[in-house]
C-alpha cells in the first residue's frame, strides 16, 4: 500500500500594512504617502516536514484588501494539490491559473489578478525550494535547463524568443556556474541604494545619507525626481557634490511625465551626469520610451517595476526602448514569468537591474539576479540590485548587505516569510498597531 | 439661507452572474464556458428627483467578487460628494480616482482596479444624463466642446493628441450635428451580429442563424475562430455560402495565437474573404499587431475589447497596428477615457467599431458610437456596433435593433440599469436562481 500523498491543505491570506507614510520613507513624485503593504499568502500542507510556502503581492496601502480578495479567488486551484507533483512541476499550477478563462477576463495577465497569481506561484516556489533544502537562486541555478524551459509560458513570446533559443541560452549559461557560485558566496551581488533620494527628505538628510552610502561601499545611488525641476536641479547638484564624479547617480521620475516633458526634464538634469532615467513616463508606453531613449542618450533609460507582464518587456526590447530591464519579483506572474523576462533580456543583451524596496522585494528579487549571474548571463557588469534599508527586520531571513553587495542567502526557500510578530502587529485593521491607531483616531475625533 | 446641497448618500454593489455557460452562448477559443456577470454599482443620493446612477464592470464569472471588492474600495471617494458640482464637472471625481496614488499602484490604469473606476465613472455619467433629462449620447453631442475637452485626461497622450487638437476636432465635429441627430433618430446606427458565430454551435445552428442575420438586415456577421483550423475553414465556408459574397464576414480569434501563427491561420482563411481578423494575439502586443497587419492585408486587423487604457490605443494607432478600433464601454476608465480614445481614432482616421455583447455592453456602447457619429466624425461609413442578442431583457432600457440598426435611445441616462427582478434572481450566491442551483448541487452530491 502506498502512503497517502501529501497535499496543500490551507491557503491563508493576510492584509499586512506598515505605516510608512508617517516617516515619508518611500515618497516620490507619484506616491507622496505610501503605506507599504503586502497581500500575504501562506500555503500549508499535511506533509511531515512541516514546511510552508510564503508569497505576497506588494501594494502601497488602500486597496490591499482587493489584492487579498484576488488571492482568495485562487484558493480553489490550490487546495488538495498533490505536493510532490506540484513541486516537481510547478508549471502545472501556472497553466491552471493563467488558463482559468473566467479569471483571465479580469486582466488578461495584468493588474490585481495577475499579481495575485504571482503571489501564489512564488509561494509554491518558496515551498519547492524549502523541500529541496536549497535557497531559490541555487535551485534555479542547478536545475536542468530542459526542466527550466518547461516551466516557462512562451505564449506570445515566440516571435522574439523560442523555447529552443531559451534552452541554448541556459545551456551556455551553465558553463562555469560552479566557479561563479563560489565567487557569489564569497563576494555577494552588487547593490545600489535609493535610501538617500526620497523626495520627502531635505538637503541635509540627502547629504548625510548620500555620504553614508559611499562610505558603506555603494557605487551607485538613486534620486527621486519629477515634482519640481528647480528642486531636482538643486538636489542633483547636492548629491553629485557629495558622491563625486565616479559614483553612479540614477534618477527616477516614477511615471510623472509625458514623452516631450520627459525629454526636456532629463536633458535639464544631464549636467549632473545621471546614469539612468527611470520610469520617465507611463509603463505602458513602449513607443514613448523608445522616443525618449533616442532623445536623451547617453543617459540610459530604465523601466520595469510596473511593467505588467513578459509581453510588454518583449516589446520594450524589440523596440529598443530601454537600456536597463528592471524586473520586479512580485508584479508579474511569479518566478516562471521572471525567468522568461531574464531570458528575453539575455537574448537582447540588455542588463537586468531589479526594482526592490517595498515590503520584501529585496528579499525575493536577489534570488533572481543571483540565478542570472550564476547560470544565465554569467556576469554582474553594469548590473546592480536596488536596495532600500527599511522593513527588513520584519522578515525571518532578511537580506544582508556587505560593502555594497547583497550576501547570497543560504537558508532554503525564497526568503519570503514575515516574522509572526509582524503579522500580529501590522495586520489591517485588527493587528495591535492598527487597532490602537484606529482607536486613538476615534478618541481624537471624540475630543 | 441656502438649502443643503444634495449629495451621494450610498454606493451599493451587487455581484450579478447569469448562468450562460449552460447554453454555450458566448463560447470562443479562449473562453469556453463563460458565465456572463456584472460587478454592478448603484449610486444613491438625497436629491428630491430620486435619480440613481447605475454602472458596472463586465466579467465572465469567477472573480466577479474581486471586481465588486474593487468597486467597494472606491466608496470613500464617492460618499458625500456634492451632486450639482459632480454632475457639472465629473472630471473632479476622475482626477481623485485615477490620482489616488495608493490605488494606482494596483494598476496603474489597468485590470480590476481600472475597470472598477470605469464602473463608477459610468454610473456618474448615467446620473448626470438623467438629471439633464437626456440620453447620454445626446448629452455628449450637445455639450460644449471646451467642456468635453476638460473632461478628458490627456496624461501620456500629448505626443499624439493635445487638448488643442481635440478641441479642433470637436468643433469641426459639431458642424451639421443637428441634421445627423435627425438622421440617427430616423435610421439608427448600423450593427453587426456575432450571434451566429459562437464556437460551441454546430453547422446547422450556424447556417440557420447566419441566414436569419441576413434576413434581419445585417450587412456583417462575425465568426469565432482559433481552436481548430480545419473546423474554422469548414465553418467559414458554410457561413460564406449562406450569406453570399457581399455581406461582410469578420472572424475573431480571441487572442489565441502567437504572431507567426496568427499570420499563417489568417492567410489560411483568406479564401473566404474575411473582413477583419479580431484579437489575433495578446491585446498587449502592439508591435505584434503591427506585424500581423503588414502580413495579412487586405484582411483588416481589429482589436480593443481587452485593451486596458488610452495609452495602449495611442500606440496601436501610432504603430499603424490596426484598421478598426474596438472600444469597450466597461473595460477602460469610463466615458471620459473612451472620449479620449474616440478622439485618438478620429485624429488617426481609423474607424471605431465597438465591442459589445456580454452583460449590457450593447446598452452602454451605443451611446458612444452615436456621439461619434453626430458630433465627432460625422459618418457611419465602415462603422458598425457589435450586437449579440442575449440578456437584453434584464435591462430597463434595452437596446432595440431594427433592420440591422441600433435605434437611438431616447430615455434619459446611459441605459445601464438592470431590472430589480434580475438583481433578485441572479445575485451570486444568494439570489433565487443561484440559491436553488447551489442547493440542487448539494443534494446531488449527497445522493
Amino acid at each position: 500500500m502506498s502512503p497517502t500523498p501529501a497535499r496543500i491543505t490551507a491557503v491563508d491570506t493576510h492584509d499586512i500594512r506598515f505605516p510608512t507614510s508617517r516617516e515619508l520613507d518611500g515618497s516620490d513624485a507619484m506616491n507622496p504617502d505610501p503605506d507599504y503593504s503586502a497581500a500575504y499568502v501562506v500555503l500549508r500542507t499535511d506533509a511531515a516536514d512541516g514546511h510552508e510556502g510564503h508569497g505576497f503581492a506588494f501594494t502601497i496601502g488602500r486597496g490591499n484588501e482587493v489584492q487579498v480578495a484576488a488571492i482568495d479567488a485562487l484558493r480553489g486551484h490550490l487546495l488538495g494539490r498533490d505536493l510532490d507533483a506540484l513541486c516537481a512541476d510547478p508549471a502545472t499550477l501556472n497553466r491552471d491559473l493563467i488558463g482559468d478563462s473566467q479569471l483571465r477576463w479580469l486582466g488578461p495577465e495584468k493588474g490585481v489578478m495577475h499579481m495575485a497569481i504571482g503571489a501564489v506561484v512564488n509561494a509554491v516556489w518558496d515551498l519547492a525550494a524549502k523541500r529541496a533544502g536549497l535557497p531559490l537562486w541555487r535551485l534555479l541555478a542547478e536545475a536542468e535547463p530542459e526542466w527550466l524551459v518547461g516551466q516557462i509560458d512562451f505564449r506570445y513570446l515566440t516571435d522574439a524568443l523560442t523555447p529552443e533559443e531559451a534552452l541554448a541560452l541556459l545551456r551556455r549559461g551553465r558553463e562555469g556556474a560552479g566557479e561563479r557560485t563560489a565567487r557569489l558566496l564569497e563576494r555577494g551581488y552588487p547593490a545600489y541604494t535609493t535610501s538617500p533620494g526620497w523626495l520627502g527628505y531635505d538637503d541635509a538628510k540627502l547629504t548625510r545619507l548620500a555620504a553614508r552610502a559611499v562610505a558603506d561601499g555603494f557605487t551607485q545611488i538613486k534620486l527621486k525626481v519629477g515634482a519640481d525641476l528647480d528642486d531636482d536641479i538643486r538636489r542633483c547638484r547636492v548629491a553629485r557634490a557629495v558622491i563625486g564624479p565616479t559614483v553612479r547617480m540614477a534618477v527616477d521620475a516614477n511615471q510623472r511625465w509625458d514623452v516631450d516633458e520627459a525629454i526636456r526634464w532629463t536633458k535639464a538634469l544631464a549636467a549632473f551626469d545621471p546614469y539612468w532615467i527611470e520610469e520617465p513616463t507611463s509603463p505602458d508606453d513602449i513607443l514613448g520610451h523608445a522616443a525618449i531613449r533616442r532623445a536623451v542618450a547617453p543617459v540610459k533609460v530604465a523601466t520595469g517595476e510596473h511593467v505588467h507582464n513578459r509581453i510588454v518587456f518583449k516589446q520594450l526590447l524589440q523596440a529598443g526602448a530601454l537600456d536597463v530591464v528592471q524586473i520586479d519579483a512580485a508584479r508579474v506572474g511569479g518566478v516562471p514569468e521572471n525567468l522568461a523576462i531574464l531570458l528575453l533580456a539575455a537574448k537582447f543583451g540588455v542588463p537586468v537591474c531589479p526594482h526592490a524596496g517595498g515590503v520584501g522585494l529585496c528579499e525575493l528579487v536577489q534570488h533572481l539576479s543571483m540565478f542570472d549571474y550564476v547560470a544565465l548571463t554569467g556576469t554582474t557588469e553594469d548590473r546592480v540590485i536596488e536596495y532600500v534599508d527599511h522593513l527588513h527586520d520584519h522578515f525571518l531571513d532578511p537580506v544582508v548587505i556587505r560593502q555594497g553587495h547583497y550576501t547570497a542567502p543560504t537558508a532554503p526557500g525564497f526568503s519570503a516569510a514575515l516574522r509572526p510578530e509582524a503579522l500580529a502587529r501590522y495586520t489591517y485593521p485588527g493587528g495591535e498597531f492598527w487597532a490602537a491607531d484606529l482607536d486613538a483616531t476615534k478618541k481624537g475625533h471624540a475630543a
